[in-house]
């Protein structure tokens, strides 16, 4: 018996390349020999009850993962089921379960939750997992496998689940020719061109990897958006995606170019309340359920960055969104519109544009809208107070869109788990109805009694092998979705489970990994902007630092705009002396952050203007703080890469070396970020970076001449 | 035993994908179990002389060939060798070598030459492979190992062979920003942003394969050339993959954009006559040989298709290779400057253009430059006569220049082996010097004795997971590089060979495969441009048919201009009535294609207008012959389906599954060709398709409507 798991794990690991490319889902032989024979005991077989296309889908996931993790090939039981075993299905499928279960337990479950539990029937044993409908079977066995993954124990088995967000879809800003704008990991998964006559196995691992961390829907295209996707050449392609992703449980949504009805239905005007536009949206709609019967809906950016909306025909946001919706809702299906917004001429601080722009439009929308909305109010910065829309809208469910891709975060070189940054967001106390109106209870819906409610995560996936370009970027698409479900998962337990399932249940290893990850944002965020310095980076591709852009044409693209350093200090006031942006939070919320007594270092800066002198809790200088700050992020990179060192030869080899190269180059672009910003700050402070500090080792003018023409995730330039 | 294997092929198939990503480098464990036996008898160790990083690849390669193919755990031995076994290396790198070794056999075999025999050593038994290099080991190892994929005998060895074309290159169309001109397998392999410090390990395979058939250089940018690529940022990067590639023996190459001097050297010129243009790159080029001391040249395509080149300067290519083969002469590195030109304004057969421009200049080059030349005088087309150049500067040596990736021949979807198109063009007789003088004895330097010679095959790899996009891609990459080294392998053999290594050595399968592929070019030639006709694809892409182009700006992008349909015949003449580009052939062939009783019916629009009515060799007129041209091709695609269908469950579901799709995909193309160009040509014809063929279900205007503005392989546009 041992002697055939070594010569299995050996093979396994000769044939079998650590690329990345199974995610989580590696089903590896379990290598506890103990918990190996008690998991072949426990489970002799299995047997999946239904014939739905989902049942199908959890058979052959069933066979493939027990013929891994066991490590001997899977056996599918027969009726009569006598022998005890793992057995999925829902009542009304099986007798079996009806029989011997009690099913009120569903009751609560609604159409994605499920229920695991040990069952005795006749003597024999079973483990039996049953929801009210298949996807909840789908679901249920995912977890089960994740059980086994971890190395749990399968005894006294109550498990009962069910998401506390409705709507969990990833956005893929994918274009038509196969870029992805803000990817970093390739370029799209997304095939067109030899859709929907070639089906790439890769879609539907795509939708395996999703339905196992229960993420049931996606955009999959660029909310910058292109009308053609909407023409029957592409809906061919998007039905043949529809149709893989469906029994998975994975709904497909599209995102709507405002301006289609110009572009490609050939009328003068897109206005919403033009009789023949919403005719001309109407008939597309219909068509699209042609294509697509279960077509989840849209996803709308207007009147943004130059993208076409109801403004152009002076309407509001709730008239573009309203055409939509009441076109959709005879078909179920829901209009995602986004709030992020800054169309404005007028330079009010952005951080208070899309709250101006939507707070006023509140209960204005159809019950089948959701509005968008970032996690904080200016775009995706290492580190964002949560957005004051979050709170202000209860009459409209408000989703969450988090941003997975790092554009802002070390793209595809840096290893940061955002888990812990996206709880930051989801815990924070909005207090719109008082001490405990989470921005995550926001979101669910919970707080103001919305039906509906959604999370949406900007995704990081391309074409890369290993879907994510790093490694460790894996973990937070896993994150989002385990976030998505249940938003009360602590980011520990999340980074627990992904490491037992990606690299190695050994404690070691799990705990070295773990401190790793946990400690990753803190220490991008002071590398790169410590103390609430924000928007920063380089222009257009926002690959690095560049802190002295002031040229750009709006003032509120320049990092100037943001840091507003000068000879008596550094920050952007944004209290009633400032922009006041501070008025658009609750007063619990504006008072905390407006006090310098409570407002946290960690937001000094996004809300105030200090000078250098000012004295830090630390009792340091800001100036020192700042200089000590991000080289304490540097210095932490360098904690990373020896914790990394550690694992040679506990992981493999071919991940380990990858992390290993990627960490080094972390560290060169912690150490250019760090000397380029204290440099440029040092040009206003006029003060000397304390000395048990190293100095830079390069001039100012040096980091200013580099420029990056093709760094990844932006739309080439010809 | 016998269950050691199936357990062993049970777990590789279960662990191990077959998605393609192991080209003809899969090494599964030998089936034939007395081969397997014999084999593992004869082989029961491995020992590698020498200390380079050459031997070490040899080394490495070996543990992991040898581990697969014979289905055990590799043995490297141990010196002093007693026990018999494979033994490799150098007579001046291993005594035991030059003492059992008549290394005379060696001589005539150069620096990349091998030698494979059985040796018999103090009454053991030993297969050796030697060469004068560590690079002939190298590819001695790969001849090898081709012999166990392929289950030969090793009995009786005594084989010697070596290149009989010095440079051996691919050419990849990849830009900075990862698109790739004519590319149909995603996107560029290099990526450049996370180089030099993040090493792909698909780098390392990427040499692998190359090296395993013999090709000795890469050229890795586009020859629509950017000047950045010469800047230190980038040479960086450069310098890491040449230490990469520098053990498999693949030279780094660079296109040199002639406009460099301007555009990164700030000079006000690039006339190759002004010494500090001169000056610039005799610094440039030192510069490169400082990060790559073995840096291979230069490509350079100049003065066509809008790229600047000498003649803005009223210089000739002569003037501008000249100049770049003076600063590389040192490092001995050489410039390969394409042939494949047509600046000139004037409406000139453009057949006709580049046999004009460079022919006065042949005697003018300087010995470190090959003139890179296309196959045919048009453009990569399914079907073309051999480029009159070729024979036609008996002083320069002339590279071929193949496209492996299929810009014509139906992309990433059409199952097309190009080693019968490769092969038919070197076959060719230019009758230079009388009977004999070969396309094949031009390029490889033997008619004109030089000692420089090259063939160059432009690349169809990406960073699809299997390379090429289509499986059967892979077999083009593999027959470029083996025809490169020995021109006289058969499509035949060289078709075997790929198929035992790439998917079974099943005399059923490998005869079944075989037949498609050998069909295969005859067949995409009869659905898309039977008889001669040429360049009637779509506008830039080349995607589809599009036989109605006539509104471009030069004659010469235009459809129209290529078949000169009218009421009276279809046809381009070639001949002294018409643009007389048959005056650039030698008499022999002039006389061949001239003449319509020798002029071949696959030339014959090629060179002729001819009536509709013109009486065919089959006794069908023009008209007939080309719908059933045209059918054919159809019906042969329905054919390759048959007989790729026959193969279910002898080779595996993944490759079969997609395979079966592409054909699919292949057959609505070649229905799409035919209805389309028939269609169109009756518009002239006005005579009908034969009653015996089934008629087009679409009419004409459907065809002229479709678009496809994100084809592969073009620059995005926006």
């Amino acid at each position: 018996m041992k002697k055939l798991i070594i010569v299995l794990l050996f093979f396994y690991s000769v044939a079998h390349a650590e690329d990345g490319y199974k995610l989580w889902l590696r089903y590896y032989p379990v290598d506890n020999m103990e918990l190996l024979t008690s998991y072949q005991k426990k489970i002799p077989g299995y047997f999946v009850f239904g014939e739905s296309e989902t049942s199908k889908v959890i058979k052959n996931e069933l066979q493939m993962a027990l013929t891994g993790l066991l490590g001997q090939q899977a056996t599918e039981l027969t009726e009569p089921l006598k022998t005890g075993g793992l057995i999925i299905g829902t009542p009304s499928n099986s007798d079996f379960i009806k029989s011997n279960f009690d099913t009120d337990k569903l009751d609560d479950l609604g159409e994605e939750g499920y229920y695991i539990s040990n069952i005795s029937v006749k003597g024999a044993s079973y483990i039996l997992i049953t929801a009210n409908t298949d996807i909840g079977c789908l679901y249920g066995m995912f977890h089960f496998l994740r059980l086994l993954q971890t190395h749990k124990e399968l005894e006294n088995l109550s498990v009962s689940s069910k998401p506390k967000v409705k709507i969990r879809v990833l956005n893929h800003w994918d274009n038509l020719d196969r870029t992805v704008e803000r990817g970093y990991a390739g370029f799209s998964i997304w095939d067109w061109h030899r859709l929907p006559d070639y089906i790439d196995p890769r879609y539907i691992d795509y939708a395996r990897a999703d339905a196992s961390i229960g993420i049931n829907g996606a955009v999959i295209t660029n909310v910058n958006a292109n009308a053609l996707v909407l023409t029957p050449y592409y809906l061919e392609k998007i039905k043949a995606l529809a149709d893989i992703f469906r029994p998975y449980g994975v709904k497909m949504y599209l995102t709507a170019r405002f301006s289609a009805p110009i572009e490609i239905g050939k009328l003068e005007t897109a206005d919403p309340l033009d009789p023949n536009v919403q005719k001309w949206w109407n008939e597309k709609i219909k068509e699209i359920y042609t294509y697509v019967p279960d077509f989840g809906g849209f996803l709308v950016k207007a009147n943004s960055e130059g993208q076409p909306g109801p403004q152009n025909y002076n309407r509001t946001h709730a008239d573009g969104a309203n055409m939509l919706a009441d076109a959709l809702k005879p078909f179920n299906g829901v209009v995602m519109w986004r709030a992020f917004v800054y169309s404005n001429e007028e330079p009010v601080d952005r951080a208070k544009q899309a709250y101006n722009e939507f707070k006023p439009l509140d209960g204005q929308f159809r019950d089948n809208v959701l509005i968008q909305v970032k996690n904080g109010p200016i775009d995706f910065q290492p580190r964002e107070p949560f957005h004051p829309l979050f709170g202000a809208m209860p009459k409209t469910p408000l989703m969450m869109e988090f941003q997975i891709t790092q554009e802002y975060l070390g793209q595809a070189t840096n290893l940061v788990y955002l888990s812990t940054m996206f709880k930051e967001c989801l815990e924070s106390d909005t207090y719109a109805k008082g001490k405990g109106s989470t921005v995550a209870r926001v979101v669910d819906g919970s707080l103001d009694h919305h039906e509906l409610s959604g999370m949406a995560g900007v995704s990081n996936i391309g074409n890369d092998r290993n879907w994510t370009g790093h490694t460790f970027g894996q973990s937070n698409w896993y994150a989002f979705g385990r976030l998505a479900w249940d938003h009360e998962l602590t980011s520990d337990e999340i980074a627990d489970e992904w490491i037992r399932m990606t690299f190695s249940n050994d404690k070691g290893v799990v705990k070295t990994i773990k401190d790793m990850m946990m400690a990753s944002h803190e220490i991008v965020v002071k590398y790169m902007t410590p103390l609430g310095l924000h928007h920063i980076m380089g222009g257009g591709h926002h690959y690095g630092p560049a802190p002295w852009i002031n040229t750009m044409p709006r003032a509120d693209w320049n990092s100037v705009y943001y840091h507003k350093a000068d000879e008596n200090g550094i920050g952007f006031d944004r209290t009633e002396t400032g922009s006041n942006a501070l008025e658009q939070y609750y007063p619990e919320v504006r008072e905390k952050f407006t006090s310098l007594k409570t407002c946290p270092d960690e937001y000094l800066l996004w809300f105030h203007h200090l000078s250098w002198d000012y004295k830090m809790r630390s009792g340091n200088t800001l100036w020192d703080e700042l200089c000590y700050q991000y080289y304490k992020g540097v210095d932490s990179v360098v904690w990373m890469q020896n914790e990394w060192k550690s694992l040679k030869g506990k992981i493999d080899e071919e991940r380990f070396d990858r992390v290993t190269m990627l960490l080094g180059i972390q560290k060169k672009e912690a150490i250019w970020w760090r000397n380029a910003c204290l440099l440029y700050f040092q040009t206003f402070s006029k003060r000397p970076i304390p000395d048990s500090l190293e100095k830079p080792d390069k001039h100012l003018e040096y980091y200013k001449s580099l420029s990056f023409p093709y760094a990844p995730g932006i739309r080439p330039r010809w």
